[in-house]
């Protein structure tokens, strides 16, 4: 049985998964399923993810994973999207845990609310444009020198921070703010051979 | 030169690295910043760790790290906190990110704010407590079967659960809701050393 992805195609964190596993020619079976809708809340989703969250997927035999950042890190160990080096490994990690952190419930949440659910900038808030901005310009700042996040070569720390950043625009953010993290989305776009 | 540790000993995320340093025998030395007191913020802090948070490590050879998570799994990389198997591996990454995201933001905050900002219930909010109670009984249905998150050995993933969820009372949870979260917080602390 091949790898089942359960996902929904408006979400970054589920994009991640995707990428990955085309970019290392993983085959999978892609399984919709809607947040918007309410498909990661059936009980026959809670009883695979109790966390009722997307991305999750069923291994070829029959276990469960869930977590973008801890699927993409079981997709892609061992491949050259993880260094080899123990501390890029380690700093890879600090900007995996970062992105869930400090960065996607920022960016990718302006984002679901403002393109997906129709809210104003004033109805989301301020604090998240604060919050958001902040981690983009941390971002620009680590990016000056150009290449990647980790190091010379993209990894899953692109991939991870790619997912909602390249998407910010619709959430209200103005990219052209941050013109070292833009030169760096087409960078890891070209990288991994999004479309 | 040894390992220096930047942490604030009220933070349950900055106790994860102690724990993990005294449970191996990594020696460091300790530096007490005070998020409370914005010594996360100065000049000298953000060189260090742009991201302006504890904890944040500085390795023997100068090279820094930041992010709890990564910290304790750069030093707990090859040790017993870490399983050997790649799935049971990849299930304790699930929890670690699911800990950041759907547990630290409500069970974490909610103490923040109580116990040392002296908020009420209802100036934190519905929303924190509805949340953090979430990620309490998703942990204690976990936990039906005794044991550890990830199987029969103590983890990473318990330790950075265990941080906030045995100070949870502090923020307003009963923990007495949730028996197989209190029973395994007592068999994490026993098993670490926790006092």
């Amino acid at each position: 049985m091949s790898l089942r992805v359960y996902g929904d195609s408006i979400s970054g964190n589920c994009l991640k998964v995707k990428w990955v596993a085309d970019f290392l020619g993983i085959p999978y079976v892609w399984t919709e399923t809607s947040v918007v809708n309410a498909e990661t809340r059936t009980p026959e989703f809670l009883t695979l993810n109790p966390a009722g969250q997307v991305p999750m997927i069923i291994l070829e035999d029959g276990r469960p994973l869930a977590q973008s950042n801890a699927i993409i890190g079981w997709m892609a160990r061992d491949s050259v999207l993880v260094p080899a080096d123990p501390y890029d490994h380690a700093r890879m990690m600090e900007w995996l845990f970062w992105e869930q952190y400090s960065h996607e419930p920022y960016v990718a949440v302006a984002r679901f609310h403002m393109h997906y659910m129709g809210k104003t900038r004033e109805e989301i808030g301020e604090r998240i444009y604060e919050r958001g901005a902040a981690a983009l310009k941390r971002m620009d700042d680590a990016l000056q020198g150009g290449g990647f996040l980790v190091g010379q070569a993209v990894s899953l720390a692109d991939v991870a921070l790619v997912a909602y950043t390249r998407v910010a625009h619709e959430g209200g953010f103005d990219l052209s703010d941050y013109p070292a993290v833009t030169a760096w989305v087409a960078r890891v776009e070209a990288a991994l051979g999004i479309v």
